[in-house]
């Protein structure tokens, strides 16, 4: 079964193909590590064994377990940057109603860690590492996202469009009911069987947009605006 | 430092203090390996090392590692009863509007996530372990604090005083917003400053209050109650 560890999606064709599927393999295998047990119990050598590789090709490609969890951070950042340029570009588009521009930024923030739910687990399980890493990884991920955010939920305040709160507040509020953990639909079909599991996720998200978001009546938001 | 590895807070002159101390350390310690590490990651060599007692005494206690998580969750079960039947009393009590009675069940279940951490991280842990400590924990905790609230969800909804949702779902979200973890006000500091950290995990429940809860005009209440 390990004969062959190599990757079946590695890129086809290109010089480097064994180094580079090795190293993101072991990205994603470090960064589902890491998640899982948090920076400490992840080990490097049950990391190589899930990415098929020898566990010497992490000191090759990252040098150090620390160097690996920073390493895994910037590939999520990179995957990240594209929901948080589009939520930057709609708090600056004031020619649309905030409710509106704020119930799609909070899908695409759901959208976002829906489609990688290795990000999720990672970023979640950050607020239990050390300040090292905690740290970086609000400063550099987390940080931006709220910045994106920010203009966004200061003007729906004023506007009543969200009832009150400090941005940063409604801004942890948001990520975390968006980020809800893979087995989210298991829980919530136990406890009601009557929900479709597949559209927990995204009932949770639009439930929750449509509690913390107040429609203003048209004509006053008209005049508002 | 490991000569005398009674715990200070053991009950005083009671026959059984040995014996009893011993489970209550073991059961501490284990509540946050598992919290920590998950079922599979824990081990029982370094949980009998945290408690400063023999690991032999959990197969006293306990017998397996299965049933050490078992008397974890009892454990939890057991000190948050309370609060769970304050909500359920709360759900009962028709004499009061719900916005007050939801808004008071919010800030209880805050308080006992506040009060017990320990709790909070086994009961969030929860959702990363297999079916059948998953499975358990959601039967005999989660269903029946979602019991508890479940009549004043529905009722809130009916009302307008949630603008809408399943009341499932809603549960959810209220269990989420209430037990951030231990490094919330961290996060909150380094993203805003200003806001005193001692206050963020108030903050966060009493903003996620208002923004869930729909204050009904007076006489509108009035008059439909």
């Amino acid at each position: 079964m390990t004969a062959n560890p190599k990757p079946t999606t590695a890129a086809r064709g290109r010089p480097a193909k064994g180094l580079r599927s090795g190293r993101d393999s072991l990205l994603g295998a470090a960064t589902a590590a890491f998640a899982d047990l948090g920076f400490d119990s992840a080990d490097l050598r049950s990391i190589a064994a899930a990415a098929g590789v020898s566990q010497n090709l992490i000191r090759v490609h990252f040098g150090t377990k620390a160097a690996l969890w920073d390493a895994c951070l910037d590939a999520i950042i990179a995957v990240s940057t594209p929901a948080t340029e589009q939520i930057a570009a709609l708090s600056r588009n004031a020619s649309r109603p905030v409710f509106e521009r704020l119930r799609e930024a909070i899908g695409r923030a759901a959208d976002f860690y829906a489609a990688h739910p290795e990000a999720r687990d990672f970023i979640t399980r950050h607020t239990l590492e050390a300040p090292e890493r905690s740290d970086r990884l609000t400063e550099l991920l987390l940080r931006p996202a709220y910045e994106a955010i920010r203009p966004m939920l200061e003007e729906a305040v004023a506007r009543g469009v969200i009832h009150s709160g400090h941005p940063a507040i409604i801004f942890a509020l948001i990520n975390n009911a968006v980020s809800p953990p893979a087995s989210f639909p298991a829980l919530i079909q136990q406890i009601a069987p009557e929900i479709d599991g597949t559209q927990a996720h995204k009932r949770m998200v639009e439930t929750f947009a449509a509690t913390l978001l107040r429609e203003p009546a048209a004509t006053a938001y008209g005049v508002e605006h």
